[in-house]
């Protein structure tokens, strides 16, 4: 995948400072490909928020980048007044998704960086934490990478697997991660097939997912969300997989609505279900699913999401924007450290200490 | 519900013919409330292959009326070419959707009608077989009355059902089939609520349930197809009531793409899965559901069902229009005789033999 779904662009040679996010609104795909380039930190958290970035690990790195866009034009002279704008920009940019934990870690990792640096006069401070936001990007892409090569092991030449939502390149900086499997194994000479579910009401799998794949000359194959129990059952999926905006402790998964509906119609049929995500995604603070805080989107977007009303005026709407996979249905978790399996307990925290 | 969703209007005092069929364009709804009225029979054909009359029993109804308006003003002078008219136009009216065996009864009870009464001259032998159109019309109401009244002894007050689809009012001449039960139940005086799954791709269940269960005002809240799932999680679903376009002699049943998923989950989440429908929807001469020939629907559905592309061009979709449950799915079977329980090879034989 040679298109970047979003990176920092520096306005002056020689340094990260000034600069700006630019990132592919994936509002306008797949008609248009068209990117958002901003320095406003509103603008960016208006992005998170409107969904023109998703995806766990892209968010984070728009929250990054957004406080850089929020404070280098600062004329705080003291440094404590610099940290002060970056906890606020953090701040500000978390509440435009409270589900998003990839986002919270990065902008605690943008503010314990500019804890750290306080000793560095206001310029030098700036261009430290555009560099970070660099770094978290980079990183990402390297993660991603990395959950590719081991989720690759579980695909064999020749498979289908299913996949709900877009965890795919246009969710991370770059590869995805349920998809980053598929793009490996590509690599490798396997001929992996996917069925996307188009996954309403924002149409990520269908907008996005077979987008994407289809740039990269993936054989994918469009279904509706209530399809994928007739393609199980016909016997065309070898595996379902999937991304996580957020894993307790114990293994239990939070991703788009419609992700625990397709691990239980996968136990029915007998098919492995792999979830797929960055360490930054555990949040081992909380000992099981219950405790994820589950976000609810616009009635709009079920009633007339296309623009064309579909639904009589003033129906209620249910519309919850994420489900937690209970980990009993999760054949296993695959990380950039490795591929952890049942009991998720152990094999989690195990994960995450590699990263120390 | 006072709404007709088909009926004969006869354009000349005391007799039935010539006439018109008069039919809610399904098609506008939940937008605008508009009727279809025609003497055609290739724009009956066109109505109930483009879904402006849809769900088995209204399509059954349809067939009959469209097989009047195709013979009304035949020239034929001699019995045996009126019958062979009604021969043809049924043979026609039953390309038009190869799945709704409703329809292939309709037709059938047209002909044998038109067989049974060689020996009228034209014009009476025209107006029996509008007598038969309009009868099974009559017959549809009074049946989806029947079911209603067997499935209300399923519901207690305060309960709420999932339903996916359209099987209601606007899928019959009346009442409806896994809606009648709601509406008798109300009229008992128990509250019901109801969870309308959207049914992609067409959202029969946006555009037609939630319209005629608002337009009874019974509660009705609205769902994504992947969102029956956590619905159920949550503990808000006491029974699944959806409707069926065939069911085999061992009970699998045959019904909108999904029906199968929502039966999987009900028995994850231990809710009772009910299929309700006519006896006129059994089809014994099927063993299993196997045996049921399964329509697929246009990519564009999929692609750009809202007026605007959602999905890249050229992608390949998988859009079939229905699915099987198997019957050790389905806790009963209710259809206007009663409710018939498993085993389903014996309960339903019984219940069609109450016909004869």
């Amino acid at each position: 995948m040679h298109l970047k779904t979003i990176e920092w662009i520096s306005t002056q040679k020689g340094s990260l400072t000034p600069g700006y996010a630019r990132l592919i609104d994936q509002t306008l795909l797949p008609g248009q490909l068209a990117y958002l380039e901003t320095d406003d930190i509103k603008t960016v958290w208006n992005a998170i928020k409107t969904l023109q970035v998703r995806g766990a690990p892209a968010i984070g790195v728009a929250g990054a980048m957004g406080i850089v866009a929020g404070i280098q034009r600062s004329r705080a002279r003291t440094p404590d007044d610099l940290i002060r704008a970056v906890e606020k920009a953090g701040d500000y940019l978390a509440t435009s998704r409270p589900t998003a934990v990839n986002l919270f870690y990065a902008i605690d990792r943008m503010k314990r960086v500019a804890r750290q640096n306080r000793s560095l006069p206001p310029p030098a401070f700036k261009e430290r934490m555009a560099r970070e936001a660099v770094e978290i990007c980079e990183q990402d892409a390297a993660l991603c990478r990395a959950i590719g090569a081991h989720g690759s092991k579980l695909l064999k030449n020749g498979q289908t697997i299913l996949t709900h939502c877009n965890a795919g390149s246009l969710a991370t900086a770059q590869f995805g991660t349920a998809l980053s499997p598929v793009y490996v194994a590509k690599e490798q000479g396997k001929t992996i097939r996917v069925f996307a579910d188009e996954t309403r009401p924002l149409l990520q799998g269908a907008r996005l997912t077979a987008w994407e794949l289809m740039q990269e000359g993936i054989d994918v194959t469009l279904i509706c969300d209530n399809t994928a129990a007739q393609v199980m059952k016909e016997g065309r999926i070898d595996a379902v997989l999937v991304g996580a905006d957020r894993i307790a402790a114990n293994g239990d998964a939070a991703n788009k609505i419609g992700t625990y509906s397709v691990a239980v119609l996968a136990r029915e049929h007998k098919i492995p279900f792999y979830v797929l995500a960055p360490t930054t995604t555990f949040d081992l603070t909380l000992s099981t699913g219950d405790q994820i805080p589950i976000e609810h989107r616009e009635a709009e977007e079920v009633t007339q999401g296309f623009g064309k009303r579909t639904a009589p005026a003033n129906v209620k709407v249910y519309s919850p924007a994420f489900d937690v996979t209970p980990a009993r249905l999760i054949a296993a978790i695959v990380c950039e450290n490795g591929i952890a399996r049942a009991p998720f307990g152990k094999s989690l925290k195990k994960m995450t200490e590699e990263n120390s």
